[in-house]
């Protein structure tokens, strides 16, 4: 029996709401999954262009070899259309990309949740707005929340669902398991914060960057090698906290206990005053000993460093990153060494 | 003529002081530049087991294809001795390697410092105490420096230079051409600052993530995740003010406009009060170009996108990273969706 025929089937196709570089971005995840997209955007001239720019992407995975199937096959899965009724009424799921202003969102959630039947969860890609201010007061509220990724989020498979207090867990339930199964790697975080958990590393980092340049401690330049050869390459590997565990004999209790009033001293010079707690290192220590058990430390120590060398191995290897006549930095010039 | 009929020859090699993991770490890094290294530590266990490490750590490299010659033949010119004045006296170069303790740094660079001809650069690699408190009062504290590596060294390349106000401009040059010319990516910085540039950027986003776990915005090993799986993923691309720029259309004084107020919301809530001056941001924004010009914005975009589809594409097929019956880390059971 052909699938049109099961009237009884539920739908199973995405719409994607917003045609710029994140909507088409997103289309692509979704089709490349073999989902059925219908991407809508009110500007002709974002609808003309959008099929274009998510053939010429999937043409570059397609040489990266990251395609499994013909990149006009995947494209033929998205189909643009200028009735936001089509992107919503009909689906399971609805990745809203708009312009990053409140006004705007608050009038399109209201228009979507008009239009969309009840059991359509609603996301938003925004980076800032907070899904509370967007939606409250709206009959489907409980459906909405934030689906935030990284750019490009079929490059960085992060997702971070951000739930407002009125959100129903069964919504995140239903996001959650919708994205894994496209093949993003979703992060469920409690409550609102600004600027997510992404941006408020990301904010950590330029923060204390920027403070080192008006100091006149380093060059711009400088930090942003330490980063690149140095702590971004393993932070590839271990996370934050993974780092400390494995940097450490005994771990990030005793990182927490040797190094800890060093970092509090570093905070406290940029007017921080957030103890690193015994209970709360606990804590944390918990958690990374599910990847990284305590009695394994050594292996798991190996088992880093053999990535790293995996890693090297790779970009000694792989002209975009380092080959004297390889695929450099636009504004970089050919040199020699390496 | 050989080497050895040439006495007005300079000493090319290199003293490693301590046989420590750092300091067998540091040996290997001079011997596959092909430096003799002598090494010195003063416990008969240590000075035992470190030509065995050596050749273990070797033997590694060899299989990740990162070695160019026989791992017995790099190890060869490690030489252990249980004499300091063998490592410091006929030596271009000494990295001191002993424990963190400030005393017993001052009592060893005292000794080092009296038993050096005058033209040897004494560094340390301390990660945490600054060179002039060691070598405060030292006939030859001018040839004194800080060279701080990642872990491990020969496999993170940055080490981060840091002089003390008495360190001489010769010494930073010495240490920064030879540590150049050994493979290594030298940083060096203007001044002595608590944690350096490394530990500074590893502290604000270990805070960072400290205080999303207290404060119940996510757990702990989905901030380690958030990190592996986007932020670390494209900071082993471009760094954190290079991301700001290529993140922004209108590059990074278009990010400071358009983010810095979240940001700087952001700081707030942890204490700080660190504003982005339009001068500062300049000054970034100038040094970033460099690398990525402006009016090469969309290829630098495209040039970034490439790099993070070849890194996906290797980590798809190394074992290490990703698939079910590969090298997962040792508390990560087998999986199957990759």
């Amino acid at each position: 029996m052909a699938q049109s025929d099961r009237p009884q089937d539920p739908p199973s196709g995405i719409g994607v709401v917003g045609a710029g570089s994140i909507g088409v971005a997103w289309s692509l995840v979704f089709a490349r999954a073999r989902r059925d997209v219908t991407l809508y955007d009110p500007d002709p001239g974002r609808r003309a262009d959008a099929p274009g720019e998510l053939l010429r992407r999937l043409r570059d995975l397609d040489v990266a070899g990251l395609l499994d199937e013909a990149a006009d096959l995947i494209a033929a899965r998205v189909q643009v259309t200028d009735e936001l009724a089509d992107a919503v009424g009909s689906v399971v799921y609805v990745q809203e990309c708009a312009p990053e202003e409140l006004a705007l969102k608050r009038q399109l959630f209201a228009e979507m949740d008009a239009l969309a039947p009840d059991a359509v969860v609603l996301a938003s890609s925004s980076s800032a707005l907070p899904i509370s201010q967007v939606v409250e007061g709206l009959a489907g509220a409980g459906r909405c929340l934030v689906a935030h990724p990284g750019n490009p989020p079929y490059l960085l498979p992060i997702v971070e669902i951000v739930p407002a207090p009125f959100t129903r867990p069964s919504a995140l339930e239903t996001a959650d398991a919708l994205l894994s199964a496209v093949g993003m790697s979703p992060v469920v975080l409690h409550r609102e914060v600004e600027g997510f958990v992404f941006n408020r590393l990301q904010g950590a980092v330029l923060r204390e960057a920027y403070c080192l340049v008006r100091d006149g401690v380093v060059e711009p330049q400088d930090i942003d090698r330490v980063m690149r050869e140095a702590l971004g390459r393993r932070w590839s590997i271990i996370g934050p906290f993974e780092t400390a565990e494995l940097n450490t004999r005994g771990g990030i209790e005793a990182h927490a206990r040797r190094l800890g009033p060093a970092y509090a001293r570093m905070g406290a010079e940029r007017g921080e005053d957030d103890p690193w707690t015994p209970d709360l290192v606990a804590r944390v220590a918990a958690a990374v000993a599910h990847r990284f058990p305590r009695p394994l430390w050594e292996q798991s120590v190996e088992w880093r460093d053999r990535c790293l060398m995996a890693l090297e191995a790779f970009r000694r290897r792989h002209p975009a990153f380092v080959t004297p006549r390889g695929d450099v930095p636009p504004g970089e010039r050919p040199h020699g060494d390496g």
